[in-house]
């Protein structure tokens, strides 16, 4: 397989735009990606598109193909993906392996929802209705929380805390929905939605749209920025009903333990060569359960890591730098291509006040189904 | 690029099927196809799955996953492909993608749809309401039948001799939905749906399920059947709005004619050396139009190619010898998988009654959008 750069970012405001199509919203993110890489529109050779099924794409699911449509039709390939949350890593490693594979050069991906449009109609519930265990996705993940917390000892103002640093993290980030500091009292104290989680311990619902442009690693050099690569890239599927699945444990996914371990055999690297990672925290437990199954800590050890410190900004391994789902938002089938956003930029040098200091290699991880679906990938300079 | 072989195909029988789930249609489908190549489910290293967004995968657009957890899920990437009419064309391409690119050695393509299930509440609408001209799927390819008739002098009973034939073939495939052959007279009597599509101009709404089993061909041999290889794959999208494109001549479509070319300079062939084709015949006037926009016949004398009997098995170029949507039926997202399954298993030479003599390249031919998006697929032996 040919190796794969990441030439091109581009992002819409996360937030809630009610004026503006999920289509108008993609045109802003794809046409500043062109602009970041130096690339005309012609020059796209296909295109990986992301959405959950409750946005755009005309009821049909084609939103890389309404975004096409928009930016003028010229005849390529559009693959339209769905993944549940997963939908944007899933439309990644497409576009990384139509480049890997030799069939194109330049290819873009593109991610976007709009959430708030649904007003109170929300997201279906998940699950079989003979095993309405949790039957949410806040009471899903709560189950694995509530667990968690009785197995390993950790308190619920542990879980807080991870609310409280990816705010401070999204408070200094443009372009992230809720850009406020909170307190651990503030989360504490917040309405409870399924306990252990409170409204601070949930992402919050957005409308939102990013892209990154990819292309063989031996053309990267000739556009305008500095070319990041790709070194790891996994995707893995586990059972897609895991919190009704007797052997579950409740305290992690196999998922992400196996996706990870794909793209550290891929990348040639182990968990201890991460610099920082931009994780699919849709849940403050989900935060401190991923960095155990990326192996960056011992099973039930993320927590104590996370009272340390060693995970906010300056931290041994900074986590969601960007704010995470938590203060940047989650618009489905945006954050896969988001978080690829998050890692190139830092690995450039372009964060300002949230820069993580001699950043080597990043790791974004993106989560779907819920629990079933991890995409992995790892990003590195030359 | 690796070369890439199909090696398995399975189906479920297309039709009617109130008692059975999408995901349990798709069951008996990647079952057989498992057996058709003795390849076990363990071996499966990654699956593309093609749905519309309006059957199975809970609501979700997840019936890859769906299939990955009731045969057992492996942790292997699952890659859910949207495209309208033509999921399965996409789906199949990505397969291929998967095993040119070297990612993956042996890939699952499953396409499967339940629309029998929706009873009365019908598919949603195309167009945009400032524009709804046509504002069906058979309102919008009748302004091309129209156009077509008028420009090109073709009667309405050419349209019916397509569906004649059509019916004649599904009508000897056991796998197909409506298995009765019909007359011309039938066809010009039958209720109007759309002026000049009576109902048996128009492909039936169906429930349906297919799988294929790609490798890379230079394992293909130590499989148990005859190997067919993938010649040409490609994939165009043009405007999702053909039909509102003042610049469309409602004569054929762009996306069909780039699709081929593409394709006949991937295998290095033309028009002249398909022996058949599998194509998308949606309703007849389709598949007049895209024998035209293949190049087997000048634009306007495609219609006179029906007349002569030259598509019809033992003609110049038997087109549909599946029986076509028309009569095998149309499950959205199964479609495309459908098509490739009819061209593999003519050139190996197992279709009875409907084989095509002496087959050397077939053609599969998938569009979705309306008419936007086209996938070809040349398949042909080593």
């Amino acid at each position: 397989m040919r190796n794969v750069a990441v030439i091109g970012l581009g992002m819409h405001p996360w937030g809630k735009f009610p004026d503006k199509s999920v289509t108008q919203m993609c045109r802003e993110a794809v046409v500043a990606a062109l602009a970041d890489a130096g690339v005309a529109w012609r020059e796209i050779e296909a295109v990986a598109a992301a959405s959950s099924r409750f946005s755009g794409g005309r009821g049909w699911g084609l939103n890389g193909n309404d975004v096409v449509d928009d930016l003028g039709a010229t005849g390529i390939p559009v693959y339209n993906l769905s993944a549940g949350c997963a939908a944007g890593g899933n439309a990644f490693n497409i576009g990384y392996t139509l480049v890997a594979s030799g069939a194109h050069d330049v290819v873009l991906v593109v991610g976007a929802e709009k959430l708030k449009d649904r007003g109170g109609r929300g997201l279906p519930r998940f699950g079989h209705p003979l095993l309405a265990r949790g039957n949410s996705a806040p009471g899903l993940f709560a189950l694995g929380a509530t667990r968690y917390m009785h197995t390993f000892g950790c308190p619920k103002e542990t879980l807080a805390k991870v609310a409280v640093k990816n705010h401070w993290n999204g408070a200094r980030n443009e372009k992230a929905h809720l850009r406020s500091e909170i307190t651990v009292e503030q989360v504490m104290k917040a309405p409870m939605i399924a306990s252990p989680f409170g409204l601070f311990d949930c992402c919050p619902t957005t409308d939102g749209a990013a892209a990154a442009i990819v292309c063989r690693a031996d053309m990267a050099k000739q556009f305008k920025k500095t070319a990041i690569y790709v070194k790891g890239a996994a995707l893995a599927v586990e059972t897609g009903r895991p919190f009704f699945d007797p052997t579950f444990d409740y305290l992690g996914f196999r998922s992400t333990v196996k996706a990870a371990k794909a793209a550290y055999d891929m990348a040639g690297c182990g968990p201890k060569d991460i610099s920082f990672a931009d994780v699919h925290d849709c849940f403050t437990w989900t935060e401190i359960s991923n960095i155990e199954d990326f192996g960056f800590y011992e099973k039930g050890q993320g927590w104590k890591a996370v009272e340390a410190g060693e995970t906010a900004l300056g931290g041994k391994i900074p986590i969601n730098t960007s704010g995470g789902l938590k203060s940047f938002g989650h618009p489905i089938g945006a954050s896969g291509v988001r978080m690829i956003y998050e890692c190139v930029t830092q690995l450039r040098g372009e964060c300002g006040e949230r820069q993580v200091k001699n950043a080597r290699l990043g790791m974004a991880h993106n989560v779907g189904g819920p629990g079933a679906v991890a995409c992995v990938v790892i990003l590195g300079h030359a």
